[in-house]
Order: structure tokens, then C-alpha cells, then sequence
């Protein structure tokens, strides 16, 4: 059978233009490309299940290792001894935690079923510089616009088109907006207010609209009971601003 | 009443030399009295609860400002603005979170009367990104081992002269060892193992070489019924290694 890896790694992505490779500054597919050059002995394509922004992080993003302009990856080492290795030739905010043989039919962006994001709300009085660049810091956030955010994200979940909750993208436009939301949770753990959110798919900045849709749920300027509304006349000006990179990490991909 | 501002702040002590003014490298105290200058308008004398080490951290680290060579502050700031007044002057890895008017007489070191700290070992399988500098990497730990260090941390508990878990002060050398721990407890938190320990006062060191002891003894180097001997033979030798000033955060100063 041809084969190739696949990786499942976490990275800060506060050092980085991104996912995908870009003209302007470095992303973390060129330094994974550098490091399974390194290991491998060979230029690598690495193919990654997400194209997340600058400034995103990513707990467990999933991405193929095969040579380049194939889909094989010829090579001697054990599987098991692959993470270590990759890891000796990557920066300490990317670090791959598994590494498996997988078909060389595997896709990890177009056969992903879903995936999980999170995005965390700051709220103490004064920053927090541990959750410096990889949480929004808000103004307190009281119970009662904790539970409007929490009616808001409800309606979120099921099919609905999401066009209010999308960007012009910078690469091919979509042309489906319509994505299933399996669930959109709000938890409350000291000063952090984590939004998790699973979709089978999410449009270009979906989440960041979605997380800066529910700050204006809490600041009062948009009415919780609304968001049916908002997701039905697919105006993005409806919705609230694209909030921060540094908020958001993908968590999750289901295959 | 003559009166000095004392402030609660935190910092990721990565980027800084340690919390003390040091000749090599940026402290925190120094940061701390730029931005105490910025804002009051005159060279202040800060003076810290502790002096940490180099990438050691500290979650509420206490100090007071003072106008430099007196015990006063003469300021019309009021004092509820201080904290986002002062963070406006400091960079994105120290933050002050609370402020209050103390009397000239206070002394922040010599005033506390215990102190908490907090030392995180990671033994997840590969690195984490997210802790990289701010927790000490240790292979697995399994549950029997942590019931050793366990075992080994409730002989800290207590009484005792702890000359075998210090080191050569770089300033005068404390002749009297003797501290009493109140609590030294270890919890697991997924791959994160945090070692909390209270006492009176710590030695140069101290912590980080409790830490370490607890390091041998996960490793099975230390049994742990030998804490007591090796607290009795006073020598730093029988104890562990200094564990690095990465995993160490000062948690809070009780006065």
C-alpha cells in the first residue's frame, strides 16, 4: 500500500504568519517543511487540515508528511521514533505529539468530518501577562451577559447559513455557506471564559465572527434573542467585529 | 501617616535575569522602577517580598514604591488608578493587579510572614508548546511514583533545619536554616504535575531543590522514607539536584 504520515501537532502560533505558507513572514508549514526535510532527507509536502490565521494557536492540528510532488513517503525510520525526530529539528512553540501511517488516499483537509475550535475570553480586571497573546482581554464579563452569551451561542448550533459569519475570503470563495454546528459552549473557569465550538466545516473567519458576535451579545450591543436574525438576513455588517487571532485554537479534527 | 503605595503584580520571569537589579541582563525590579519613574515623576525605590532567580515566575509578587532614599510617596494618582497606570509603562510580561497605600513602616520582604510557591513539572509524552519556559519536562511519571513524591513531600511538612536543601547564597549567608513548611502538596492535572509548598521563609534555592529531591525520587534515586535522614544529615549532597528555575512560580506572600 502507499503510504504516508501523519502528524498531530501543537503549536503557539503567536511567532507566525499562519498555517499556510505566505509571502510575508514565516508560517508553520514552511518550518514543519524544513524539519521533514531535515529528517527525511528530502523536500516534503505538508498538507494541513486547516489554513488558521496569523497569531492562531492550535492544540491538535493534523497535517500529511509525503515527498514532495508525491504522495509517498519512502523512509526507514520507525513510526514510533518520528515525533521525537521531527521535534529535534522544530522550534519549541511547534511540537508534534503523534505521528501514524496513513493511505496515500488520506486528505487531512478534505477528509476531516469536523473540528473543534476554542476561543478564550480574558476578563480579570488587569491583563494577565501568562495569557498574553493567547486570549482577548475583555472588560468583566457579569453572569447575566455570561448567559446572554450563552442564549446567543445556542442558536448557533445546527444547519444554518452562515454567510453573516464569514469573511471575503483571500483564497477561492466558497460558495456553500451553509455549515452544521454540533455544539457552541460557553464555560466560566476564573477569569477565562472558553467558547468551544464544533462544526463539520468553518467558513473563512467563522469562528472569530462568532466569538466577536457573542462580545457584542455581552457588551448589550447585539440582543442574544437576534442571532436567528443575524444568521437569516446573511449580512456579515449584522453580525459583530472579527475578534482577535490570539483568542483562538484549534482543538480537535475528527476524521 | 507617612505612607508608601504597595503593589500586587505577576510576571513571566523568562525574558528577565531574575526579580533583584542584577549587573548582567534585565530585572523585574528594574522594569518595575523605569515604570514607577514614568509615572510618579521621580526615581522610586521598589522593594520586592523576594529575591527569584533568573526565568523564575510569580503569579502575585509583592512590592512597594517608594520615592527614592525616602520611606514616602507623594502622588495625587489616585490610588485605585495605579495598576492600569503603571501596566500603561510596563511591558506585556509584567502586570500590576492591585495597589493599595501602606505605612512607611511596611517592609514587603521582611514583613511576610509565609509564602507560597508553586513548581510545575510537565511528563506528557512529547513537549508542549504552551509550557515551553514555564514548566520543568520530565519523563512519565506513573501514579506509583507520584505516591512516592508524595510521600517524600509530607516529610518537608513541619519543623526543620533545611541546610541540606540550600544553596551558597550570591549575598550574606543566612546562618539560621531552620524554616517551617506548613503544607507541600502534589497534584495531577493531565500531563501537568504542580508541587504547592508553604512555609515561613525559603532558603536560597530552596524550592528548586525540594523539586528536585521530588525529581530523584520520582526517578527512584531517593526512597522516600529517606527524606528525614536527609533533612537530619544536613548535607546538600543526599538531596536532589536544583531543578530549573522554569517550572518555579511564586504563588502568594501571606503578611
Amino acid at each position: 500500500m502507499e503510504k504516508k504520515i501523519c502528524i498531530t501537532f501543537s503549536f503557539v502560533g503567536t511567532a507566525y504568519c499562519g498555517y499556510q505558507v505566505q509571502k510575508n513572514g514565516v508560517s508553520v508549514q514552511e518550518t514543519l517543511g524544513a524539519a521533514a526535510k531535515e529528517l527525511f532527507g528530502f523536500p516534503c509536502d505538508i498538507t494541513g487540515c486547516s489554513r488558521t490565521d496569523s497569531g492562531v494557536h492550535a492544540r491538535a492540528f493534523v497535517a500529511t508528511i509525503a515527498r514532495r510532488g508525491e504522495d509517498v513517503l519512502p523512509t526507514e525510520i520507525p513510526i514510533s521514533h518520528v515525533p521525537r525526530a521531527l521535534n529535534a529539528h522544530l522550534p519549541r512553540d511547534i511540537a508534534v505529539k503523534k505521528a501514524k501511517w496513513v493511505s496515500s488516499a488520506f486528505h487531512a483537509r478534505y477528509d476531516a468530518k469536523a473540528k473543534e475550535y476554542e476561543y478564550l475570553f480574558y476578563d480579570g480586571k488587569e491583563r494577565d501577562p501568562f495569557f498574553e497573546g493567547r486570549a482577548f482581554a475583555v472588560r468583566p464579563i457579569s453572569a447575566a451577559s455570561l448567559a446572554a452569551m450563552r442564549e446567543a451561542a445556542r442558536q448557533f448550533v445546527g444547519t444554518h447559513d452562515f454567510s453573516a459569519f464569514c469573511a471575503a475570503s483571500p483564497d477561492k470563495e466558497e460558495k456553500n455557506k451553509t455549515r452544521t454546528v454540533r455544539y457552541a459552549e460557553l464555560r466560566r473557569k476564573g477569569d477565562m471564559i472558553s467558547f468551544r465550538v464544533a462544526a463539520d466545516g468553518f467558513l473563512y473567519h467563522m469562528v472569530r465572527i462568532m466569538a466577536g458576535t457573542l462580545f457584542a451579545v455581552a457588551a448589550g450591543k447585539i440582543d442574544p434573542a437576534d442571532i436567528a436574525a443575524v444568521l437569516e438576513s446573511k449580512d456579515r455588517a449584522r453580525a459583530g467585529m472579527t475578534a482577535p487571532a490570539e483568542g483562538l485554537y484549534l482543538n480537535k479534527v475528527f476524521y
